[in-house]
């Protein structure tokens, strides 16, 4: 096993935290001794203990003269944890391996800086794409101070999401629904627009996955909202937020999230297009035809240009039961 | 190789005549003698030789005592051509396997019998299903009158086809509008609404392919049609047809075609999707979205309950270019 792909067991061990440890970045370490895993660690729900700190306990005298490998430089500042760093230095590590150094200008480097000055060999830059790729709600919280977004739209063949007269259960299969709550648990939260939550009451939490950190349910709206059901095991909490789109981002940002998923509606879903808030496209096409006088997918967008409208580069697209999934990022 | 594998020959030379050979079936025949290939053949364009003369033709005295694999049951009467069940009995061939026998309840099994009946050993039946897939257009035209009706919608995320003042050129990229050429290829006739003509004036002609027969353009209107270029080398006549959907499909069978490529606009693919007249869909999806106020793909279905929606199923998805391209059959 070489370098890349101890950092691929990291980077898996790392993806298992998405959706449950927001605020925190969900990093993941595997410690190598002498060709052999001596210790594997993911960050925890609610974003402690840090990956670094549980693969060191795993390992314990082990991790003398070890390898480190780590999906993110490890921290370097006193928080609510003693930095990684240190541990790190403590339990004798005489390499660290890591996919890319801390996005915070602020802190950027200081760790790997630590490291070295302890006379550990500092590797960086191992498999960065893909740890930048995985990484990428809470590099837009960093960077941007806004949570990664991405829109899911289930439609017709020809793009539309009920009949003329409002029926709409059910377009895609059920292969497809228990995909979205597949896709609705690596996210931190799910949003969507008042009219919705009032006309479909949805339950916006994940079901059929066993045991799990329920996602924050985002209700965009000034109104009254409908009677929810309270936050608990099968819901989490549930916030109200008003304002612009991107005042509205930035909003989710500074509460903590990094992973957003929005179901809609449509007039939700054009206004995060048009403020270019779109990160991620998810697509669920059935093969139903509803007609021109069916109800849209997207609310009005103004569009007088092409050339104006929001591009997104296909990524991925596959067939889940009868219908056609793809996913688009943006360009 | 076996008898499947000597089929899925034939099969493969069958459709160098799809698009090409109306009224004629497309037919592929390969003829074996002591394992080695000695002939093969396909209907040629504009549906005569047939592709067991040609066969025949290219195997000479090699043909005596030898199997020949057609893809459909040779005919038995006298039409244009005397049959082609007398040719293989002329050339001596020992054995006939056939992958279906003929749709036509007034001729089916004569062909073969006539085969039998001059001691050949006859197998019928071999890669039946893969026949029928791609006889699917003279299947259609025997069985119901009407040529076999293929849908092409290439739109944006959201199902739009232009935006809200109408810029359409282009949603799709340059590989998805070869491949669009592609299909028409394999068509025996391009068609589209009136307005479609009036607004666009369509080349609706294969280019970058080069010398084809080119498919008939069909345009479904009762009003005056716009200047569109002479038939000629780079042209296939010009249909102008009218009535409904029915009426203009039995139409268009009558007159010989099998299968027939519709390219909108939004209210005729409505129409015939209502009239229950669509066999296949054909989805271009580009990574942009349009908006609600976009110019939708298919005008009203007037449909009140989901149940009554037409259902096709997914058979085919990839990517073309910077699009999804994906396609479905009539459930």
């Amino acid at each position: 096993m070489n370098d890349a792909q101890h950092m691929d067991h990291a980077l898996g061990l790392a993806r298992r935290g998405l959706g449950n440890v927001w605020p925190n970045p969900a990093v993941g370490c595997v410690i190598v001794q002498d060709g052999r895993i001596v210790g594997r660690g993911w960050t925890q729900p609610g974003g402690r203990p840090h990956a670094e700190v549980r693969a060191l306990a795993q390992a314990g005298d082990a991790a003398r003269g070890a390898t480190a490998y780590v999906t993110l430089e490890p921290c370097s500042h006193f928080g609510k944890t003693p930095p990684c760093a240190n541990a790190l230095i403590a339990a004798g590590v005489a390499r660290v391996v890591s996919a890319m150094t801390d996005p915070d200008p602020r802190v950027s480097g200081r760790g790997h800086a630590m490291l070295r000055e302890a006379g550990i060999e500092v590797t960086t830059g191992v498999r960065e794409a893909q740890a930048r790729a995985m990484q990428q709600g809470f590099l837009t919280r960093v960077m941007q101070g806004r949570p990664m977004l991405t829109l899911k739209l289930a439609t017709s063949f020809d793009g539309r999401i009920a009949t003329a007269n409002g029926e709409s259960q059910w377009i895609t299969g059920p292969a497809a629904r228990r995909h979205v709550h597949a896709l609705r648990m690596i996210h931190d939260a799910v949003m969507v627009g008042g009219g919705t939550a009032r006309a479909d009451r949805p339950g916006l939490n994940v079901r059929g996955f066993g045991s799990v950190r329920q996602p924050v349910r985002v209700v965009v709206s000034s109104d009254v909202l409908p009677d929810l059901p309270p936050e608990g095991a099968d819901h989490g909490p549930l916030w109200q937020v008003g304002g612009d789109p991107d005042a509205l981002m930035t909003e989710l940002g500074s509460r903590g999230l990094t992973r957003v998923f929005c179901e809609g509606g449509g007039v939700l879903a054009a206004s995060l297009l048009r403020a270019g808030l779109v990160d991620q496209l998810v697509g669920y096409t059935a093969g139903v035809v509803l007609g021109g006088d069916g109800r849209p997918a997207t609310g009005e967008l103004g569009l007088t240009r092409l050339a104006d409208a929001p591009r997104f580069r296909l990524v991925e697209t596959r067939r889940i039961g009868p219908d056609l999934f793809h996913r688009w990022l943006r360009d």
